[in-house]
């Protein structure tokens, strides 16, 4: 018997689900995937929509389902509905994401079916991004890097009384700013809110998302990861920013973590550990004398991956380039961005997307990399 | 034996979750709630800042739990991290809410717990928001009449050429009326992105968010749903325009609306049936001559719900002022949103937001009802 693939989600909350069926609402609706073939179950408000713009092969009315199930229940939940649709598809044996609603796969199994959990992501071939999906992250990219570059030049424009940063007339702070990238962001169509805007003992938390006045002579980790509203990939760079003369200490940190992101993406190729990439960054921190260890309650150096993978998440799957193990794939999109964190000289973290090749990799996008604005 | 609640996603992707916790972060976390005590597990990025900031009794490190599991396990998976907590607090029986993942159910049943799923909402107490929420959500509802005003502002400041707007000399459209909202959104600490901007046979498709050149003489349905950023609650609210003046067909449906939802608002109080409030609405537009009926293959008058719940989600429990029943309470949330939808015409909805309360309800914030922009 052949076994059938079923997804029930919102596209937002399952990358699998617009992964495959390339059709975007704001409610959940099902995929069903059956014999060679792949259909979509819509309610009625959605479905010319999906008949003009889905890579399915037919779009099916959820109504006609739901009056097949009020025949069996007066008030047919959502699990009879599905099962009606299997039922004519005479598919028992079904294989479903993980993290589908064990509500539902109880309820179903009631009912007869067979459910097991497939891969995660539920799509395998998202690990490896076509030459297309490597357009559309690069697009992002190259937006990314402009609202850094925005970024870049309203602190240049800012000016420096005491030990404070002024941008027409006002106090500059993390919030602004951050305000400022997220709308630049959104008037080219796309969305962020979590952008990281982290001065000076903000900087050396790397999940601190920034608060309270920017300070010249001071790192500034400006993280930007939006995701397009029209392809909805992500994309995610980070620069860091000294406005004014930075203190000696902190340029030295700065060209140690430019060279290390050098040095990781110089080995990165299809076939190479993670690990080991990893590794070697934090062993060429270490020999530049920057320990990454525990001091005063708090983790210093550097203490998080050097990469993540990227594409319709910001973080996925197949994996880090971190301490955990995973081979590098052709076509894997990676950031590569190692960072580090010291009290007293303040944090830095240099981000670039790099598309993994069979001798090499590329890199998305360019900007470049300098610590002081002066 | 005690049971035991346990929540394991994002706030973003549960409610629940945030309602709970009151903590926020970009990735998954654990919550835990046993024997009258509140706990949080997470990893120690987020620590301190849950210390600071969560209303729970305790944060705990989840680096802790992952040592005891490895003690097991080599590579423990998050399942076997959750059962080192459980064990640890000697709970065996847990409530979790219904949408959590199948696959981790089953591990967790695999490993001897007896798992069932909550109610939805997990907490009921959802239902009825408190003086303080609704302080919230009025507030962010007020941002969102200044959206709307906002974008009656660029209409009015439009000009009228032959068939088209033009707004500082370049053709008004769909995408761009909405990205200029969202953007006024933003800075005000608000996020949207599927904000509706619909014109003339758009507005007929109420999940149509609108496209393309916004003309004169037409209805533009502008529809603002966008989250707070700061305190995650969401507002809803929609206003029907025309620039320059509308065919009379156009305005005798955009008074039957009007009049429709003063109706429906008039009738809501704590008790009253939502189903009967929409029936009403349903009957006063039919004795108005506006039939809702299948017609050439699409539906045209009155075909979606009267209002929704809303809160920490925009479509949230207890439900629907619809064609299935649902009771009202005091402390409800409810969009009351009712339109009517002609081709040849056009779309009018008009939406406001209201808190019920025991003899009647409140209405959220205000915003005029007119249609004309001349």
């Amino acid at each position: 018997m052949q076994i059938a693939k079923l997804i029930y989600d919102y596209p937002e909350r399952n990358a699998d689900l617009y992964y495959i069926s390339r059709f975007w609402a704001p409610d959940p609706f099902v995929f069903f995937e059956h014999r060679g073939k792949k259909y979509l179950m819509l309610s009625d408000l959605e479905i010319d929509r999906a008949k003009k713009s889905a890579s399915v092969d037919r779009v099916l009315s959820m109504a006609k389902y739901i009056k097949l199930a009020e025949k069996i229940k007066k008030q047919p939940e959502m699990t009879d509905v599905i099962s009606e649709l299997l039922k004519e598809h005479k598919a028992k044996r079904l294989v479903v994401p993980g993290r589908m609603s064990f509500d539902m796969v109880d309820k179903l199994r009631r009912l007869g079916y067979y459910i097991t959990a497939g891969t995660f992501p539920f799509y395998l071939q998202r690990f490896c991004k076509t030459p297309e999906e490597k357009k559309t992250i690069t697009k992002i990219q190259q937006v990314v890097f402009q609202a850094i570059h925005y970024a870049h030049g309203v602190l240049a424009k800012s000016r420096i009384k005491r030990d404070r940063l002024f941008y027409r007339g006002r106090p500059l702070t993390s919030e602004w700013l951050r305000q400022m990238i997220n709308v630049f962001l959104l008037e080219r169509g796309c969305s962020a809110s979590d952008t990281i805007v982290a001065c000076g003992p903000h900087s050396i938390d790397p999940h601190d998302t920034g608060s309270g006045p920017l300070k010249p002579h001071q790192s500034i980790i400006v993280d930007v990861f939006p995701r397009s509203l029209k392809t909805y990939y992500y994309a995610d760079a980070t620069r860091t920013f000294c406005r004014g003369r930075a203190p000696d200490a902190l340029k030295k940190l700065y060209a140690t973590v430019r060279e290390g992101q050098e040095l990781a993406i110089s080995k990165i190729r299809s076939g190479i550990h993670g690990k080991w990439i990893h590794e070697s960054v934090l062993k060429f921190f270490e020999g530049r004398g920057y320990k990454t260890e525990q001091k005063g309650g708090r983790r210093q150096g550097f203490f998080h991956s050097t990469g993540h993978s990227i594409g319709l998440e910001l973080h996925e799957e197949p994996g880090r380039i971190g301490p955990r193990d995973f081979k590098l794939m052709s076509g894997n999109v990676m950031s590569v961005e190692p960072g580090l964190y010291y009290h007293g000289i303040g944090g830095v973290r240099i981000e670039d997307l790099v598309y993994v090749t069979k001798n090499g990799c590329e890199v998305l996008g360019s900007y470049p990399k300098r610590l002081e604005i002066l």
